[in-house]
C-alpha cells in the first residue's frame, strides 16, 4: 500500500547514503529499521552517556532521533540530486525517555517540490511493551546541492 | 538588573548541581557560561562526533543545548524541592551550525508555579563573530520532586 | 470503541455548554457535528468575512477551529468541575483554506491530570472531497474552576 | 535605525494594499498602527464577539492578529510581485486576553528568499497598562503570484 511514489528510483540508495554520513547518528547509536516511500523507523538503544538528570534520555536525544527520522521521510520523495534541510519542528514530551530500546517513526504528511511536511513519533521499549514518549511536527526544505539557502 | 526574583535563595547551587547530573550535558561537552535568576548562557565547543551530513552540527544536537538552557533558566525561578520537566519546544533552525564554539541563551518569559514558558537562542561563534542559527520558545513544568506527572 | 474512559459522566452536556458560551464559535459559524470521549468534530461554513487576500478563510480562523476542537477533545476527559485553557499550539498551514464547508477534527493523544495533549486536523471540503489543509498539536491545562492560573 | 534594507522601495503602499484586501482583518478590526522594514504593529479593539467561554478574546483570535503581524513583516522585505503564504506558526498564550484594546507586534528574525521567520508578541492594553499574553514563532513563503505552492 505505497501511498507515495518515489521520484528517485534510487531512493533506498541515496537515503541510506546520507544517513551513513551522520556522524552524530553513528555517536547515538540510531540505525534505520524500515525505510519506505516517504515512511521511516529508526531504532536507538538507551545509552547513560545521553541521559538527563534523572537517567532517562536527553529531550534533545529524542529529538535528534525524531528530526532525522522526519528528514529521512522527506528525502525518500525528493528527486535525486537534492540536499535537505530542516526548517523547524515542534516536539511534545509526553512521557520519560525510560526503555532498553526506542523507537523513532515518522511519515510524510505532506510532500512538496520545495517544503515536505512529516509527522514522527518516539516510542519507548521494554520487555515487549511500547510507549508514546514524544511527538514531533516538522518542515523540511529540499535543496538543490551546494546551494545556500 | 535582576528582572526576576529567585524564590530559592540556593538557586545556583541547586541549578549547577542538576545541571552536572546530566550525563549528556558532559557527554555533548557543554558548560554553564553565565547563571542568572531566570537567565542562562551554555557553551559547547564544535565535535565532528555530533555532526550531519554536510559537518555541521545536527539540529537535535542544536536543540538539546537549547532545551537544556530553556530547562536551567526556569529551574533557577522555582522554589526548593522541585524537579522540572520539559512539556514541549518548537524550533526553528535559521543558519547552518557552523563555527568553532556554540553559544545556547534562553531567558524566562512568563515564571509561573506550575508552568514556566521560555525562549532561547543558538549562535556559532567563530573568529569572534556570532551567528544566530536557531531559537527556540519552550514550556518546562515543575514538578515536586519524586511525583509522576 | 471508546479509547477513553471520561470522568464525568456528565460529559457531553458540559463539553457543550461551555462550547455554546464561546460567542467566537457564534460568530465564526462553528458547531459541534460530534462528541465522544477525548474526540470532537466541528464543522465551518465558508464565509467571505473571514477570508485573506486571496479568498481563501485565513489561517487564524483555521488556528480558531483547531484550537477549540482540541480544547473540547481534552474538554471530555476532564473531572468535573474544571476551567480548561489553552497553554500553547503549533499549526502547519498545508494547502490553501478553499472550499464550502471546513471540517476540524482533533483527538486526546495524552491525557493527564493537569496537562492534556491533543492532535487535530482541518479539512475543506468541496463536492464531497476533502482536503487536509492544516494540522495542529496543542497543549491544554485543566484548572479549578475559578482560580487564576 | 532601519535593521533591514526593503526590496520594493513601494513596500509600504504594497503591505498596506495587501492588508486592505484581508476581508478577516476588517471583520475583526484589526488595523495598521505602524509599519517599518521589517516590523509592523497592529491594534485591535476587543470585541465580545470573539470571546470564549469566559469573556476573554479567543485564542484563535489572537492568531489571526499575531500570524497576520507576521505575515505583513516579512511582506515588507520581499521583493516586488510576491505572494505571500504562512508556512506554519506556533504560539504560547501567557495570560488572559482581557483588554479594552491588543497589539500585535512582529519582526523578521531571518530574512531569506523563499522562507522567513518572524517572531510576535500580544499585549492587552487596559489604562495605559500592557501585559504580554501571547507570542508566535512563524515561518512565512514568498511566492511568485499566481503560482500554487
Amino acid at each position: 500500500m505505497a501511498r507515495f511514489e518515489p521520484k528517485n528510483p534510487d531512493f533506498r540508495a541515496v537515503a541510506t547514503a546520507t544517513f551513513a554520513r551522520q556522524q552524530a547518528m553513528r555517536t547515538l547509536g540510531i540505525s534505520i529499521a524500515r525505510l519506505e516511500p516517504g515512511e521511516v523507523d529508526l531504532s536507538m538503544p538507551y545509552s547513560h552517556h545521553f541521559s538527563q538528570q534523572n537517567g532517562f534520555v536527553h529531550a534533545g536525544i529524542i529529538t535528534a532521533g525524531l528530526d532525522n527520522a522526519c528528514g529521512i521521510a522527506a528525502f525518500t520523495l525528493m528527486p535525486a540530486g537534492c540536499d535537505i534541510l530542516t526548517v523547524e519542528f515542534k516536539t511534545n514530551l509526553l512521557a520519560p525517555a525510560k526503555g532498553a530500546r526506542f523507537a523513532f517513526r515518522a511519515q510524510v504528511i505532506r510532500p512538496g517540490r520545495t517544503l515536505t511536511v512529516c509527522e514522527a513519533r518516539a516510542f519507548s521499549e521494554t520487555d515487549g511493551a511500547e510507549i508514546l514518549v514524544a511527538t514531533m511536527t516538522g518542515t523540511l526544505m529540499a535543496l538543490p546541492q551546494r546551494a545556500g539557502h
